[in-house]
């Protein structure tokens, strides 16, 4: 068994802990909170809640710990740290950022002889597989990747910070024709704004200026200004009774050409009813691997990239040459 | 640069030629061949002809040995073989063959010190790889295969046996209905006949019984009798016109949960233009990742399910961290 514990008990911890219920060759051993741990309520009997504190004396017994913080503040400080202590897998996805990232928690876990996965999800993490893969096979060709439909938090947070705003969702939607021209393998050149198009359902407070509001959510430099984007006005009950789970998915299609005229499209798509149960998913297959890596002596960090497919499984490699090959 | 050498000039073998011209670090050595190489004529002006007698010595100038040969009976004896002297890749696709062939394969290439990597292509290959890492993030759920619309080889080649027939061309076509049911995350159970319907354009001799030949067809064993089957029948110039290509493709769709009533749909398609030119392009991607594992001292027999995805990749690792992730 693996020992697994989650650091961080949100949404995608909730997930991790989801996902290693799906595996029975993984244990949930504790989970870690920087909360009152009385305060915590998680749903494996089996599983300790415990304060931080106890995490940093590097004496833990689990193989491996699944940090699920987020990527602006939490990750680029908690990764390296607790990777000189354990093996450690995050989903970071600041992609401009993961080249530092990256080279503080290979430091960080070579010194300490452990192994430090970093940002598994879907992207990154297989997306990033998918555009390498593509790219890899057909190198005269162009990758796409389109988003959603899907909720985007970072959106949404945006929005809610809108004055008069109580709440917001919103949504990610890939335009139908750039799809269907990429798809068509013509290799266009698409603007920001003739590839996504935004939703936002806003339940706003009472007597706020709703003109107001959708304006300022429709020229916000960053996140709205660059899209086509929809602003519907909705009661409480409608959020909570409509908008109250967090899908996502998204397409990577990469298009090229083998020789002169002969095109091939390669897809990768996916349709999340639960984006941090999803990522939570990748983020155990890859503690697996991690587990098996350190096992083996290696050090250092990795990414998706670094990994063979075959220490994501639970089968032996026998097992999956006679039946998944 | 990569020195490739090529055995076999059939599609598949014109396929990796086109493949390695599209890789700036890599160079078509030479291609060998069983007939007489004076009367081969192929597209790399660089490139020698040679006779496989000149690479039975074992000294040929190589780096990786493509080997591009039928699965029904030269492979099983050429890649151990040639395993014994090169690094070499090949396509192997009778799944259920795979173990004994892997099992040879790695044995010639472990006494060897060379790597040999068996069953790349599409499926084996790509749809393998989806299937592993689908079943390794979500371990509940179930994995499907579609093959089409294309052209499957070994059906064209049934039907060319019958009596009286000139010409076939066999395309298989999955169900829409079934791929709907797929998609829609409902794992449904489907018989042969309920996922893929098969259909032949047939050129027929003249004078030729087209009601015998129809009726062989539908009721060929293993071929056509447990599937929905049309036959059409057309003229030599129509099949040149409308039939001359080798398009294929299909989908590993896979759908699964991470928590009761939480479902995920995971899709890999390709739409292929050229089955020889795609299946020679992911040859010439695993080529480069021979010669590496080879070049740190890697030896023995692996699938593409034991390689990680950055050894495919002309791109550092760097490189693939700050732009691909």
């Amino acid at each position: 068994m693996v020992k697994i514990g989650i650091l961080g008990y949100g949404n995608l911890g909730r997930g991790v802990e989801a996902a290693v219920k799906k595996n029975s060759d993984m244990e949930l051993v504790a989970v870690y909170t920087r909360r009152d741990p009385k305060s915590l309520s998680i749903k494996t009997d089996t599983a300790a809640v415990k304060s931080t504190a106890e995490l940093d004396t590097g004496k833990e017994d689990i193989d491996v710990l699944i940090i699920c913080g987020g990527s602006a503040t939490d990750l680029p400080e908690m990764t390296p740290k607790y990777a000189a202590m354990y093996n450690v897998i995050d989903s970071f996805d600041t992609h401009a950022k993961i080249p530092q990232h990256f080279a503080n928690v290979d430091k960080a876990s070579r010194e300490a002889g452990k192994v430090g996965i970093i940002s598994c999800g879907w992207d990154p993490g297989m997306f990033s597989l998918n555009r390498v893969y593509a790219e890899s096979v057909l190198p005269d060709g162009e990758a796409y990747t389109f988003w959603g439909k899907g909720v985007s938090q970072g959106h949404s947070d945006a929005v809610r910070r809108i004055d008069g705003v109580k709440d917001c969702r919103q949504y990610t939607i890939p335009v139908p024709a750039a799809l269907d021209r990429v798809r068509n393998g013509e290799n266009p050149e698409l603007t920001t704004r003739e590839k996504h198009t935004r939703e936002c359902f806003v339940t706003a407070e009472e007597g706020a200026d709703l003109e107001r509001i959708e304006n300022e959510i429709k020229t916000m430099p960053n996140y709205f200004s660059d899209y086509d984007t929809t602003v519907n006005f909705i009661t409480e009950e409608e959020m909570k009774r409509d908008h109250s789970g967090l899908p996502h998915g998204g397409s990577v299609i990469y298009s090229g050409t083998s020789s002169d005229g002969t095109k091939h499209v390669i897809e990768y798509s996916l349709k999340l009813d639960s984006n941090p149960e999803f990522t939570g998913s990748v983020l155990v297959a890859y503690a697996r691997a991690a587990f098996r890596l350190y096992s083996e002596g290696v050090k250092g960090a990795k990414t998706v990239l670094d990994i063979a497919p075959a220490y994501l499984s639970a089968k032996s490699g026998k097992e999956l040459r006679a039946h998944c090959l």
